[in-house]
């Protein structure tokens, strides 16, 4: 899409150079043919070595857009990325692509339905009911069992168990809004990845980034009726019980293991080799490995147990 | 059914002229061609303005209905509802109805099922594993993303977006129970409505009502993992995060917005604006708009701050 | 498998009468020609009275081992254990089994994927998108919503109705850990049963047991998204609100009620008609009957109301 038709779009004044625009990028990750915007004044900070071929802001931020970046000014620039993201999203199945690819082994049940573009490796096992979108890619030796869905972008590793009904790389929950109470979707353009060596439950849902990528890593194991949001990372080995959920952008580094229900707040950053107790609610990024942790509001596990001691005398 | 079957069904006498009895419905919303019954002496204010035909009841309380409206006394008067619940319940799907009509550019996956009596608009996009029951109407511009699941009788407006595995219109859950820990299902005859412009993450699960409609109004955002029961409404605009769940019958205004994993119980009522953090668990009614509520036990966020302040003294 | 070729697999010493292996047990059920493990000091109790052919387990438990059993000396008897579970799995699906068996009066829909050696009972109806595993029995009267998923050699008892994309006897979460933080998947050869006169609601997730089975007792009721955990029982008529979670091996009595949102811990056992509020954190297991629970922690119900009402004065 061209920089004028952007422009225009979101009724920004534009002059200068016209320029191909391929995609749209946070301040730190967008190369110079991508769009970017400031909608937040904690990304300020980010403006000033961004590469964005053009960043969508508002009057009192466009002085700080550097000079290899073209400002469009707009009254409300989170709600016109909104708006444009939808012109960035692809169509849900690329019927134009190449006819999918089944590796040498791999069995694919009558009723699944791989779309073009997507590309099996050997010895799989891709069971009724499962979906696999276009260009996505699942390594050997995986299984998927049925009613799985995987949408189109998304990569499962080799060696990995996907329990029936699991969602992966639907699109994240992020949304521009007005003083109306109007929402506009903001299109999830982003990919999720599973590496190798990782089992997920049934019924869980892993969605994918708004840009970039949602991964699990290596070796990770996530049970039933997880939420993963979108642009979480789960570290090499983590362990992750039913019923727990992860806000956005949160980052868990590796060998953490949660116990059920539990919840993790969005844009947190999480130390290796941490344990959190049953529903634990995390509402603040750790820095140290090798601690236990629980409750909500938030604590180590032994404050936590000696609170409980102390309420109960105090109760009596 | 006529009246007559229906009191030998359940073992109440009756006598007078007989009727075609068309449907269950409550005391308020039953017509003159509808049974409705006494269960729960709360409603007992409602028998006096009844239209029903004829209301199930036990003994003690048949002195209040009608002059209007023929009492069928039993015992058990919610057991015996629950069992002729039903006789009204339609077949899961109306193989006699019209073949299903699918609108102008919308397309239908070959392994999507499209029951007869269901209307596509036109503009959709109807995925593989996706099942639409019978009776069911979907506006146009729609995207069913695969493995949804929507029962019959329900609806789906205009330019939705239900991501994988999502399942709408699933029966509530509701039964009577005996003195021997017995229980008798309710058949859920109502049905579930997305108004337009809504989004539904994935493996949501709305449950259809038991009678009327479970409805989530204009441009509401649902996110994944969200259990949403019976007969409850979700305001206009308002934003549910992952892993939420809203007992039976409780109705949210516009513009709510509730953090992940939070609870609400039944039978509440919440006014328009409020903000609920992350985990709130909402046992009553609020009649206030603007405000921000968290904990649970339930209370207003800055109360909760304080009193998280205040614990922390006392236990030092 | 026989003897000889285990001991080799895990490097253990083995001389003696070689045997062939059935399958993989607890000490207490293993039959004579069933391999045990001992892996966790609270079972050393079992091994003396176990039947086991032969017996996992570390240098200084070896002498334990009674004298109609063969001790198999390892390092990490846990690890081992989890890597022979692989060895006795059985295909995903069994494409030798003799052709699925449909009962008269049953409805499968055309897009239903009923597996070999699996049999319908009469009058079910199998809707579109499901599917069900190899060896898998449904009783009679028995309907499955679309896309429900059961594995293989699970059981469906009469008069059962599971709604949408339920996950029937997925495999349990379960593996060994090593000190690099690497995971061996247990593999999870028991099943899952549901017996006659159950519901169970939309996107619930029954896990497989690891040996014997995960059982739903006649005539309970789940509700939606609820996680059963690998072992767990629930007893005849128990009743289980949305997006309850069972760590596993819990074993619920009879004409229990569980809230939304609860949760049981691993390992427990609770008697019979006791009720638990929403988001109750079971902890501990219940010998009495009767009473209501509450919180987390976990307390009766009229514990609960006290504190609270202690806490809100101490907090004035």
């Amino acid at each position: 899409m061209k920089l004028s038709e952007i422009s225009k779009l979101i009724g920004a004044e534009f002059s200068g150079e016209d320029k191909e625009i391929s995609a749209m990028n946070t301040l730190v990750d967008a190369s110079d043919s991508e769009l970017s915007f400031i909608a937040n004044s904690k990304y300020l900070k980010d403006v000033t070595n961004s590469h964005a071929a053009a960043i969508i802001v508002d009057e009192k931020s466009a002085h700080l857009v550097p000079s290899n970046s073209t400002a469009l000014v707009v009254e409300h620039p989170y709600w016109e990325m909104a708006r444009l993201s939808k012109e960035f999203a692809p169509e849900i199945e690329d019927k134009e692509a190449a006819e999918p690819e089944i590796g040498e082994g791999s069995f694919v049940a009558a009723n699944a339905y791989i779309a073009k573009g997507a590309k099996i490796g050997s010895n799989c096992q891709i069971m009724p009911g499962v979906y696999v979108g276009s260009y996505v890619t699942v390594g050997d030796n995986t299984i998927l069992y049925p009613n799985v869905v995987v949408y189109r972008d998304c990569h499962i590793g080799n060696n990995c168990i996907i329990h029936a009904s699991t969602v992966i790389g639907s699109d994240g929950f992020g949304f521009a809004s007005n003083r109306l109470g109007q929402h506009q979707k903001i299109y999830h353009n982003g990919n999720a990845v599973v590496e190798d060596d990782v089992e997920i439950g049934a019924c869980t849902t892993i969605d994918r980034a708004v840009f970039g990528t949602t991964r699990i890593k290596k070796g990770a194991r996530l049970d039933n009726l997880i939420q993963l949001a979108h642009n979480c990372e789960i570290g090499e080995g983590s362990v992750v019980a039913a019923q727990t959920g992860f806000a956005g952008s949160s980052i868990v580094g590796r060998n953490n293991v949660f116990g059920a229900q539990s919840g993790v707040a969005g844009h947190l950053s999480i130390a290796p080799f941490n344990t959190f107790a049953a529903r634990s609610g995390v509402t603040k990024s750790i820095e140290e490995s090798g601690k236990t942790f629980a409750g909500f509001p938030f604590m180590e596990h032994k404050l936590w147990l000696k609170i409980q001691a102390k309420l109960a005398r105090l109760i009596k």
